[in-house]
């Protein structure tokens, strides 16, 4: 299944992508796609209906956040071997954890507001797994069983507020929509193996990543086993799993975004972002 | 006022703690102790109330984390310069900042779990922000505006998951209980210098912590404004804002927690925690 979240910022109501495309509204089975919702037994509820059931949405709705009242936002530091390389780092040993503000968090065609004061906003394609069973020292093997479905993202990062502004990377990483998510959470079920995908962005329509899932470093399965090391996951939260090769830190010289560009990026099999990037309003 | 929350984990009820220590319940008024009801609107309903006119609360409850639904939970690194010194570190140019997962929070009297695999689990008494009004950009001159109240705050560390497992300290401020808040959140008119208030911290009756928030490198008000530069703070966000010297990482030789034991903690006004350790149960 595809699942959506459609409507204003902040009053986003749950829907389904239909197999033709149709958005259908969700509302009247589950309040959100959240929580509860995103919980096995939430995700049979929810598979259970015959989608033709459903109400049409039409009239092109904004596409909100695929996930909402998400608990924490995990990000994955230099987990392609290629990206890491381009910023001059060694892979790491262990995986690199950093929190993104949920604040950050915006649907997956709104806007991205450039920082005031910012000359170093970079973008990060990345495959983001959602958490839909609570997930506490798992082993390996069973981390994916955790998993409600998986997303595209976009980590879009301040370098210099994230390497130049006295340590630790999350304050480059939760500016207001420095955080895009969707257009739709696609279930496990239909993702078969997470380290199978192609991943992809482009700058004012000229490819800058264009990289496969099959280079992390550790995989989906690892990096949730890890995680739920050092911290419980539960239904809602995300883990966004690092990016490949091709931000605008490792290009020579470094390039970053300026108002008025247009971002596009996408996961294989989870669909497309396209986000325009606007000057800080203030 | 000094409001709480009582009741079992995950089903907290509000309350207001009257002028004789007895617990009022707020459920007739308000939902929770956050978000709304956190905002100037919210809490001027709650002080509008005559609080002998709601049902007092009998049987001893639990008390549980003194803010529910908490957005993000931001701390703030060597904010004191007698902690930066005993750490070894130089006091920062500017605010360190970091994430602690919110799904570490509990509540002032629950039981701390070590960590299984934990051999450094370290102690820090805190002054918490809970933020009321959301700042984005504002100046420091207002920044305290933006503050519903505050609270005791214990940001439990592992200091080898911080420091020796690559990378990013959230990996060793984020396991379950490490974020013990309350007992209650004391509103900002009763609290009119937040830079004059000692704090303290016992393991076992041991006196180890005895600071005052008169010794931060970074005020209340600059944290706050220096944070809204990177991240919208909303109203149910907390910023804990650094702990004084006297941390097990601090003696000679260092000294952790061990299950079994007592943790102690308090902040002028603001109330008393106290913690057992006990062992990782897997």
């Amino acid at each position: 299944m595809k699942l959506l979240r459609y409507g204003p910022p902040g009053q986003e109501r749950p829907g389904l992508l239909d197999a033709c495309g149709t958005i259908r509204d969700l509302s009247a089975h589950v309040d959100d796609i959240a929580g509860a919702a995103l919980a096995p037994e939430g995700l049979a509820r929810i598979a259970a209906l015959d989608p033709a059931s459903l109400p049409a949405v039409t009239g092109g709705p904004r596409i909100g956040p695929c996930v909402g009242g998400v608990g924490k936002f995990v990000c994955v530091g230099l987990n392609y071997s290629d990206h890491a390389a381009e910023t001059g780092a060694k892979p790491p040993p262990e995986p690199i954890l950093f929190m993104k503000a949920t604040s950050a968090i915006c649907g997956p065609e709104d806007d991205v507001i450039i920082p005031k004061g910012s000359e170093k906003t970079d973008w990060e394609a990345e495959l983001a797994v959602v958490i839909g069973r609570t997930a506490r020292h798992v082993p390996k093997a069973t981390a994916l069983e955790h998993v409600a479905g998986y997303c595209v993202a976009n980590d879009l990062s301040e370098r210099a507020f994230q390497s130049e502004r006295s340590g630790q990377w999350t304050k480059g990483k939760s500016s207001d929509t420095f955080g895009p998510i969707g257009p739709w959470l696609v279930t496990r079920d239909e993702v078969p193996d997470p380290q199978a995908l192609r991943l992809w962005l482009e700058v004012d329509g000229t490819r800058r990543q264009d990289g496969t899932t099959a280079n992390m470093i550790f995989s989906v399965a690892c990096l949730i086993s890890y995680i739920s090391q050092f911290m419980s996951l539960h239904p809602g939260d995300i883990i966004s799993t690092g990016t490949p090769a091709g931000v605008g830190l490792g290009m020579k010289p470094p390039t970053f975004l300026r108002p008025g560009q247009v971002v596009t990026l996408g996961v294989e099999g989870l669909g497309v972002q396209r986000q325009r990037t606007v000057a800080w309003p203030g």
